[in-house]
């Protein structure tokens, strides 16, 4: 087992990472304080692994909510029925929220926990690739307004979080690459060393070996939290994370939540980010070619839909949330292995993006 | 003007009292950061006093929203109708909220900076009592759900506080009352001296000395602020600021959001507070009696209302956020200016507070 430590002070938590995890209540007991437990899942990973976590926790009371399962359930009414399930079972401050699944379930269970009583306890054991390499690190969590992703939210640190390799033997393919998105961002905007071991590792990663997995999840993580520990609450360089993601929010949000993953989008806007930065000419046409081709490799879209429009990028790119006083702020890459944050371009140079991509 | 600060390191904010505030800009302006700034106020408030903060925003961007007036607004729904203002106008990361009415709008509004993009700037401007020395300080924010009041929410600490006591000219009576229950509540649980000078002063603070009325302003936020610096998020002694609302609240809940004022059940639940620990020969009969009678001279309720009965108390009680692990904690005056947390108590004297009530 793999332990990495999310360094916040007085919110520091640690990561455990590896195989049989959720068979050992050693892992999972002694970050639960109270006597009361609501587990948060849904319909799809309920019935895989909501029994072993219950069969951890038999000495507290434990109450179960199953959410329906995807993005477009990420909401203000699915989060009520939290509230409702808190409440209605009369779980006070001193409880512990559970939040098993992927990013979804660990979003919205995360602000309500931020948000129940003004904050409970609350432990991550993410499912998916995704969730298990982003979502469950930095304490980002929150639900989606019908005018914008993840507009409403908290910053929430977990207690700790779980992540069990052997889950990802359910995932579906799609699902596996869309978290490979994530992966190999860490190694865009922060390690070079990295990209070379995923050009080298990606076909072990698909086909679950398990050290190869463990190794991604591991570095992935560490990137994360290294970053998070530096700027917890996004002031400065945490937005460095947010390589590909205003181009891929405004991807997901134009197409309707759950029609593109979320990695998917990060993927497709990776590539305009990458293409962006060839354009100002921070890195050449061969880099670009390079990510694209680790991106292809996984199955994953390195364009943009083509029913997506300039107009519709922007219109929804100026109310995400990487926008301050009306500039886009975009995150490129400087050189392979370090991305910068930058409003600081020509509205030639973004209208050029758009041309290259015939939007 | 009067020069409070509340000390929480980072999060420290200065509260503001006196006079003719609300026409000086160099009181607000220099707390705005960003471009943007929404004011949320409500129907009764807004039409007194919005046009005159607007005067002071000549150089921002303002949008407004205004809210139905009452407690029983203090929601979800209402709560969504600041998140729709904020994503329609395109309100970014950078904007500031400010809060103009009384506890509900500042409450709701607190929630609403809390998490909109997971936290954005938030300014106070109380114009009741109750607000100015209560839920100004401290940065308690949230609204209620239909199984509890308050059980969603946030801490989140304003940019600053203003409080203009000129704004209490325009209050109802019935609400300087019940702001003055929790003016009292700061003599009963922290300073008997502040007792005395209340019962010198309950007079003129119902004809609205300007002296009195700061003087009874700044000792209570001072109260608050020593408490909550010592303990921002409730782990300990913040819980005696809680006197004779775990009561007061069971029966707000009962009777229906409004019906009765927040500062009226207060009052209520502090006679039935210092009944208990007179029951508990924590303080004698007389004390008991000189808390009745100080609330009663400001026009306040000393018992619970006769419908209310012994079952739905402890039912709302029980749901109540001073619960840890089934047990309902109380907070009790241990001597005037003294209180207590206390779940060591028997059945047998909980019982006997009801009998005296004869619920």
């Amino acid at each position: 087992m793999i332990n990495l430590t999310v360094d916040l002070a007085e919110r520091s938590y640690p990561i455990f990472i590896g195989q049989k995890l959720l068979d050992n209540p050693d892992v999972l007991l002694p970050y639960i304080s109270g006597k009361q437990v609501l587990i948060v899942s849904n319909t799809t990973v309920a019935p895989l692994y909501l029994k072993k976590i219950k069969a951890l926790l038999t000495s507290k009371s434990v109450f179960e909510i199953i959410l329906p399962d995807g993005e477009k359930y990420k909401n203000q009414d699915t989060l009520n029925t939290i509230y409702d399930a808190l409440l209605s079972n009369r779980l006070d401050r001193s409880c512990t929220l559970i939040a098993l699944g992927g990013g979804v379930v660990g979003d919205i269970t995360g602000f309500a926990a931020a948000s129940y009583q003004r904050g409970v306890n609350f432990i991550q054991i993410p499912t998916t690739l995704l969730s298990q390499v982003d979502s469950s690190v930095g304490g980002k969590t929150g639900i989606n307004h019908p005018l914008g992703k993840n507009m409403v939210g908290a910053f929430k640190q977990p207690k700790c979080v779980i992540a069990d390799t052997d889950t990802l033997s359910t995932l579906p393919k799609r699902e596996l690459s869309a978290g490979f998105a994530e992966v190999a961002k860490y190694g865009f905007l922060h390690d070079e060393r990295f990209i070379t071991w995923l050009e080298n590792n990606v076909d072990k990663i698909f086909k679950l070996d398990a050290q190869a997995l463990a190794y991604a999840v591991e570095k992935s993580c560490q990137a994360k939290a290294d970053i998070v520990a530096a700027d917890e609450f996004e002031s400065a360089n945490r937005a460095l994370l947010n390589l590909g993601h205003t181009f891929g929010h405004a991807i997901e949000t134009q197409m309707g939540y759950g029609n593109w993953l979320h990695g998917e989008g990060v993927a497709a806007g990776m590539c305009m980010a990458a293409r962006m930065s060839a354009i100002l000419n921070m890195i050449s046409d061969n880099d670009v070619k390079r990510i694209e081709k680790l991106l292809e490799r996984a199955f994953l879209p390195i364009l943009p839909p083509h029913n997506m429009t300039k107009a519709l990028f922007i219109k929804t790119m100026s109310v995400d949330k990487k926008v301050k006083d009306n500039i886009i702020t975009l995150i490129l890459i400087k050189q392979l292995g370090k991305a910068i944050i930058s409003s600081d371009y020509s509205s030639q140079s973004f209208n050029d993006l758009f041309s290259y991509y015939q939007l």
